[in-house]
């Protein structure tokens, strides 16, 4: 199967997206496109590398993950195309495929990355401000198609990889960060299962609130009360059930999270 | 074909329905998806299971609805398939497929019920917060792929089923209410053409205004003129031209709807 | 490859673009659907004729481009397929192809265009509210099957088109305006590089705003500062490096913008 996701800040508004859907479709008809989320805020490199390295686990091997979140576009940043293990990432150089990156060396998985240089692999002419149309989308089609790697440019042996914020040890736990809100309003945290010595008994402090034990499902816990729990990819998240904690608790990407136990 | 369709209260923003196409798409590469919408308010079961009853009939026989509205995910409701007829359902038992039992039931069609518990065809370990991914989405592709619906579980015959509101005779006509609302602001009622003696002569009454006879299409009235009309789905919508009619009727779901005649 | 695309205005909230993909594949099951947008305002056939307008050269040959923004649907305005050169539109005869028709024009290709009239490729009955699913979809799917456009219905040779708003020559420049604001803010305008002797020297005033010279890039400026371009598609466009002009300059469609030089 040719699967191709696709993940930009260009929401589906104008109709982008769907612009580099013809242009993919134009040169691999039979490519499988599934769109991950045009709606990352304008700009949100961060955001994006997130979402990417959470949802490429679920995606079966050989998936090209085709992000276009890109303020750099039209300056000297490089576009790159990277298999990292089983699977490929093509965008521009930015750090969105840090996560990716990660996940491959922890698997000991093979990394190789190229520059998309080779016009013959691109729209002509290129434009300024739309190389989602012009060379991200036509080098995943090729891609997929079954073009080598080493066709699209040269090798690229550092790669940006972005610092995504780490949880500090504190004498009773850890302090750490709201790193993701997702639309029910649940709050993602950058505290793992592996912080926590007893679960059930930890202690989540998040401004004025101090959440006593995890959770193990929503229903757990009344309508309205905030709780916390380890959420389906293994992060600390906090809840509230039925509602928002984001509206409930006023809280934002980078508030502190304290934990306790 | 293999078609199965998505209906969740997740958003479009934070990958969750493409990490679902991602699990269906590893086990049934050929499966077609389409998205039904994300955009069910959080834990709104009863619109989920309204829009899914419109959907349905004007799917292919043998279309799956994998459907995730899922409050009680991660506590003891049952996951549940369902064949209703020539439809399938798959999603939480909690009346999401109300309406497709309705159906079924009316066309005196075959309904099979069984629970979702065979982990041969969940991911391992199976979350308490994301069942869309680790037990629905793979129950979906599975049941494409042709395995029988008794591989899954245990027969239900008891499965939770909604009510929704009835119209009530009145001593002119019938007294009603609003059951949902699009995007452009039309208000869809528990009123269908049964209920009319004579629709060209009926009066709609709803807060302040009274609308006197139904409009057979938008562009029979002037812009900005409060309608009513028969929809396609054959429900009474309130409607005002080129206009929002919640918005300029200040009316949600639930609002009183009387008709006269 | 049978591709069909998807424009209407109808929101991915409500079911209603997932209910035109079922009737499609009920009749045109190896069709592939992509959604171009729907999230045309209500009834701006305008905007949706330009959107279709960019996309539209970016598919393959063949592509079948199916839009539904109707106010006047139920009415007695035609509905039209049309080939125009190797595209294909169908939907309402409102004027939602005249980018394509006049693109098809300036190309020397090829037009024809027929009526929707056969109720052999209509579903039964047809409502007054929702051709999309009644009529145009089913259209767009037994054309893609490969009935000629002949057996739709008759011929049409006046089909509506749209005058657009064209810049005036001014004694320094050109006087144009804003005609579309995407996601991110950016202004594009009916202002051409054709339309600039020197495009590095040009001036563009907008409310009160000057700007000196065209950028080649966003990132060619500071974040937050006011900068023009030739946007990807080959029009003047005013943005707001990493921010939304629209919201900066206060500016909405319709927008007088001026070019001297």
């Amino acid at each position: 199967m040719k699967l191709i996701t696709l993940l930009t800040d260009f929401s589906d508004n104008d109709g982008y997206p769907a612009i580099m859907k013809g242009v993919i479709l134009g040169i691999a008809p039979d490519a499988r496109i599934v769109d991950l989320s045009h709606a990352i805020p304008p700009q949100d490199i961060r955001l994006a590398a997130l979402l990417l390295g959470r949802s490429a686990p679920y995606f079966p091997p050989g998936t090209a993950h085709l992000c276009v979140v890109d303020p750099g576009v039209g300056t000297d940043r490089r576009g790159i195309v990277a298999r990292l293990g089983s699977r490929y990432f093509i965008g521009p150089d930015n750090g969105l495929m840090t996560l990716l990156f990660r996940q491959a060396l922890q698997e000991q998985a093979d990394i190789e990355i190229f520059t998309l240089e080779n016009p013959a692999y691109q729209l002509s002419p290129v434009s300024r401000t739309f190389h989602g149309r012009d060379i991200f989308a036509p080098a995943a089609a090729h891609l997929v198609n079954g073009k080598p790697l080493s066709a699209f440019g040269r090798l690229v042996n550092d790669p940006v990889l972005l610092d995504f914020p780490l949880p500090e040890k504190t004498a009773d736990g850890w302090q750490g960060e709201v790193i993701s809100i997702d639309a029910f309003g649940n709050l993602a945290c950058n505290l793992e299962k592996k912080h926590m010595a007893h679960p059930e008994a930890a202690q989540i402090c998040i401004k004025d609130h101090v959440i006593k034990g995890l959770s193990r499902a929503f229903a757990d816990r009344r309508p309205g009360e905030v709780c916390a729990l380890l959420d389906s990819f293994g992060q600390l998240s906090i809840c509230v059930v039925n509602g928002s904690a984001s509206k409930f608790l006023d809280a934002a990407v980078g508030e502190p999270v304290r934990l306790i136990g």
